[in-house]
């Protein structure tokens, strides 16, 4: 096997696995090469990606040691991705009647909920979290991405009560339109002790992150942060601290709106 | 830039893309290298891929050619795959009261997911869909790794007919309970003329996948295949053709449940 061979097939296994961690003995032993070779390999890997913002090859050292890949986006190229979105996000086309904006095809575009998912698990795979948590509908596809990127499971929280998954713990939680809902997920979802990441599609006053955060509470689950697609500038205050959005949509005084990069995206 | 360099970078780039065409022109312009270099470099990376069984790069001739990657697994790997999932859903402890089958942690491993709808794209890759279309709640996840692994846009009818998207077409469908259940999808999600792939979790009848291609015929679209991953084996006949389920569950005359890999990942 060639280098440049090991380097194809390296690559491919490592980014299609995101933070799972590769032993140098397990490519040594594919590969039929010793583990300093493989090591110079991922010198010249590391460096390309590098090069190219494609991402991190990041070293773990001890006994359970190796390399693994963060799809960690480069600062300018998350900012653009944004602002490209926010632009998308701003045709006048897409205001529905009550002031919502349409971003049903946004939230299921494949390509799209991949890197935003990488954007909000790069802000969080510091707290390392054993799952994400999201509920149910529109938030599901970048919860599962942003899972992906993290290497952990998708835990997806009902608003049927009703659902066939054995026992569910149930609670009621104050929803962004000041309604009361209620939210459940199976008994045998999570287990004590683990740490969660809540990520959803939209945020008003934080209601259902509070409502999903309250539900964590009830497993004895710690919250180690909130990931949002959309925010709402207006409550500024919200019911949960601790979050992080991709971007910020301002109501402004005539009724428009004008959707914006959240500006942590440019520091 | 160096070979070595190139194929690390080319690997990354088109394999986070599937089904995505990229010129030679754009590589040699982003590597300065010459078009003939660049398709020197694709055969190495297509014989170790081939070797690996890590997926096909796909030469595409004419005006809009270029080269694309497929990420269909391997027959064997495919089986394989399977076979592990169909024994973990063997797990005792995974019958729910009435006979049901928790899977909705195996719904929601992004991992399990991707793999899944890489088989499940196989499938339907030469049909050409447009989109893929799916039903809340559970088969978002694989419906939108399946989309992925085609490069096309995912589309999620809605069980709440409220949903805030704008006008909707709902429809009324027989659900395999011998419910009357309703499924809305806004106006604007699809366009008239386009092909769906219909992909869900679960076919005992297939009530939600004819109500699926019912409510496609109100858009005008034609629907090229559907893909389940757990079909029940009764009742043998469905109310749709053309389905591929990856899993088949048996009912045994005692009331316990038999997980197999369908027929024809053997074949």
């Amino acid at each position: 096997m060639k280098r440049n061979e090991r380097i194809a097939a390296m690559t491919r296994i490592l980014t299609e696995n995101p933070n799972q961690i590769y032993t140098l003995t397990y490519f040594a032993d594919l590969f039929e090469s010793a583990k300093s070779t493989i090591s110079e390999d991922l010198v010249i890997m590391r460096e390309v990606f590098d090069y190219f913002e494609l991402g991190q090859f990041v070293t773990v050292t001890g006994a359970a040691g190796g390399v693994k890949f963060l799809p960690i986006p480069g600062k300018k190229q998350g900012f653009e991705f944004v602002r490209n979105l926010c632009r998308k996000l701003s045709e006048p086309e897409r205001v529905l009647p009550g002031g919502f904006l349409y971003m049903s095809d946004v939230l299921a575009d494949p390509g799209t909920v991949q890197r935003m998912g990488e954007l909000l698990a790069a802000q969080f795979v510091r707290q390392q979290p054993d799952f994400v948590l999201t509920i149910e509908t529109r938030g599901i596809p970048v919860a599962l991405m942003t899972a992906r990127a993290l290497g952990v499971p998708l835990v997806v929280a009902r608003r049927d009560t009703r659902a066939l998954e054995g026992s569910l713990v149930t609670i009621s939680y104050m929803s962004g339109s000041g309604k009361m809902e209620m939210m459940s997920l199976a008994r045998r979802a999570v287990s004590e002790g683990q740490r969660a990441l809540i990520i959803d599609d939209f945020m008003h006053a934080g209601g259902s992150a509070k409502g999903l955060a309250d539900l964590m509470r009830e497993f004895s689950v710690s919250v180690v942060g909130t990931g949002i697609v959309m925010s709402m500038s207006n409550p500024q205050r919200k019911m949960v601290d601790n979050y992080v959005s991709l971007m910020q949509m301002h109501e402004l005084s005539d009724g428009t709106l004008r959707v914006e990069p959240a500006p942590w995206l440019l520091g």
